[in-house]
């Protein structure tokens, strides 16, 4: 063989970024194996019952195969979808939702159509961490603009955000409710961004997957809405958090750009179709009983109290309360959260129990952010989640890393 | 708003190919709406019955949720697939089998891991279309190496093959039994590629999802087969084909690389995993009854068949018999077989029925070639493809564009 020097992978592989969400599987597995219990509070894979009506639609399926669908959806599930929207006071054609492999490639399609390779997206930290593996696969460079945990994560000024926009900003892409952050954005943010996007003609992208996980009454502001921005507005959705379906990958695209539609179809035709078997349970959707969401909310909101409550008495810790999602992001007195994350699954047990967060820099691209924060995912029932905690701070007080709260800034 | 120039989409969407597959579907829709039957030979969609201990293990399905699985993968799947690999006797580790959203990712992923935007892989055109747009979408370029009609589509001369190897050449991607050619390549040709890729270092990239539709006795080799190149081979795989299973978009990637597996692990952690419900159904693939493939096999070698037959008769048609796969690609007697695709669906019907074929075109890399080619799928049964023929052959004579035989090079 000649030498071997083209035997490499690409450099797109090289920066592709290993899932904070994902990097501590084997650890957790190993846990796991050694006979503890860990409690999965790395990953936003919600426990809640998928309503009865989808499991039985699956159950029904009564073709002799599993045939390709349209590229862009089965027309019944797009039919079912405008149903959902409706009821959110969102009339729309279905030549205007675009069906995807889950939220993931909602948005690798999204900003694959908007930005070329090197073209730059501004997003504001910390952020949804696949937003970097997004990024890398397509070539498009993040550009963030920190928010702050003293905030609640809430956007920053308008200036601040503006002093951004450079000549190949193509898009602010936004998640409200927020992963990571648990922050629901107010009107007034919604509507200044929407103004930024106006004056400087930028897309505006929005991950809208928890709009419907909002708490102590607050609503939700979907980017549908706004007036003058018809054409900028992309919202991406999915099913997997709302009905617990998360492995369906059933996603969408909303947008009444309709070049844009015609490129997400062009980008769909050559991955053939997004899985049938999902779309099929999902056209049940229209008959989830009325009270499953409010349901699902009451049991959110809970658990994140108890989630709060624990927190709020960790001497050095910092942690607003959750406003949406399953989330909560927390700075803890530690030197090092992934340090402490990878202590807690190899070398900490209390009663035979640990507990798995997610570090939190990998959901910066700043780099130096987050060294000491953790996403927490609210996704076991209440008396597991009180356990959790249990172990979290008795965790944090064995831990050798452990920073005394004087010495924080 | 200020000149809203940035309004643009990207060049990759500009640049992203509609597919001729898919591009006619709105006429076939159109035929069907005026009550015409549309035998829609354009779409590689098995009508074959998928087996029944697949459907039954789907509808099995018991949890209360569809929570995400591994991003590599089921481990049970894996298991199954490990089976199958292992009755082709082709001996595997579980970790050197990455599962994707159908053998669309499986190649996306590939080249991603393998390639950086500019890079060059080498193809044999007519190749499968969707390459255009995994290219589009990865920024990879297909450098193609024209396969004769003539030749059965076999491979040229390695010197013509290797004059196309320059700096940026990253791999060479086949697919056996072919794509839209139905040739298989032997044992010869793929020793061929084989030792091309040795000494120039090169990856070879093998979309094997036809494997088994081999006809006349045939053997299909396996690139996993080759010694000493171990390192460099990457196999595209599905199940969508075999079972009948393409809208569960379950395919994977087998390799014995392990830095390009890690890499597909990033890779996958970013679309977080393949679809759940697809896989649990797959579980049940060890337990297909071992006459199932042989039964699809004489099925579409006997379609295969009348497809030939037919096509033989016609004067100024140039169609080898395939040796594999279920395409048949034809060169047809008319100066654009677009079109006379089009002709068909718009303006054409024998006793009510009409055909939609994928015009070869969108197959080739280089401008120009295929402009007189189709490519027919025999996937609808017998009696209805022996009709579908018989429209075919009804609308050649009836085609304004036809080409007499004798003006033909």
């Amino acid at each position: 063989m000649m030498p071997g020097h083209r035997l490499t992978l690409s450099k797109r592989a090289a920066s592709m970024p290993a899932s904070p969400i994902r990097r501590l599987a084997p650890l957790a597995e190993a846990a796991r194996k050694a006979g503890r219990t860990v409690y999965a509070l790395n990953i936003g894979q919600p426990d809640i019952a998928t309503p009865q009506v989808i499991l039985d639609r699956l159950r029904a399926y009564h073709d002799g195969c599993v045939p390709y669908g349209p590229s862009q959806g089965l027309p019944e599930f797009i039919e079912a979808l405008r149903t959902y929207y409706s009821g959110l006071g969102l009339a729309l054609d279905a030549g205007q939702i675009f069906v995807t492999t889950g939220g993931s490639e909602a948005i690798q399609f999204a900003l694959g159509a908007i930005c070329d390779p090197g073209d730059q997206v501004i997003v504001f930290e910390p952020f949804y961490t696949n937003y970097n593996g997004f990024a890398a696969m397509t070539g498009v460079v993040p550009v963030p603009v920190p928010a702050r945990a003293e905030d609640g994560y809430h956007l920053p000024g308008r200036k601040e955000i503006e002093a951004k926009v450079g000549p190949r900003t193509r898009a602010i892409l936004i998640c409200s409710p927020g992963n990571p952050t648990g922050t629901v954005y107010t009107d007034a943010e919604i509507e200044t961004l929407a103004a930024i996007c106006r004056e400087r003609g930028l897309y505006l992208i929005a991950d809208e997957v928890y709009r419907e996980f909002v708490y102590d009454g607050r609503k939700h502001r979907s980017v549908l809405t706004l007036p003058g921005l018809e054409q900028q507005v992309v919202v991406v959705d999915s099913v997997s958090k709302r009905y617990s379906l998360c492995g369906a990958r059933v996603g969408n695209i909303v947008s009444r750009n309709r070049a844009l539609m015609d490129a997400l179809l062009r980008f769909g035709q050559a991955r053939l179709c997004p899985p049938t078997l999902g779309q099929f349970a999902c056209t049940a959707l229209t008959e989830v009983p009325a009270g499953y969401i409010p349901g699902v909310i009451a049991e959110y909101q809970r658990r994140r109290d108890v989630v709060h409550e624990a927190l709020a008495g960790v001497p050095g810790m910092v942690a607003r309360k959750p406003e949406g999602a399953f989330y909560s992001c927390a700075r803890l007195p530690v030197d090092d959260a992934n340090a402490f994350a990878e202590f807690m699954l190899r070398d900490f047990q209390l009663d035979g129990e640990t507990v798995a967060v997610a570090p939190l820099d990998g959901f910066y691209a700043t780099p130096g952010l987050g060294k000491d924060e953790v996403r927490i995912a609210y996704v076991i029932e209440e008396p597991k989640l009180r356990r959790a905690m249990r172990v979290i701070i008795a965790a944090l007080a064995a831990y050798p890393g452990r920073v005394p709260a004087a010495a924080r800034g």
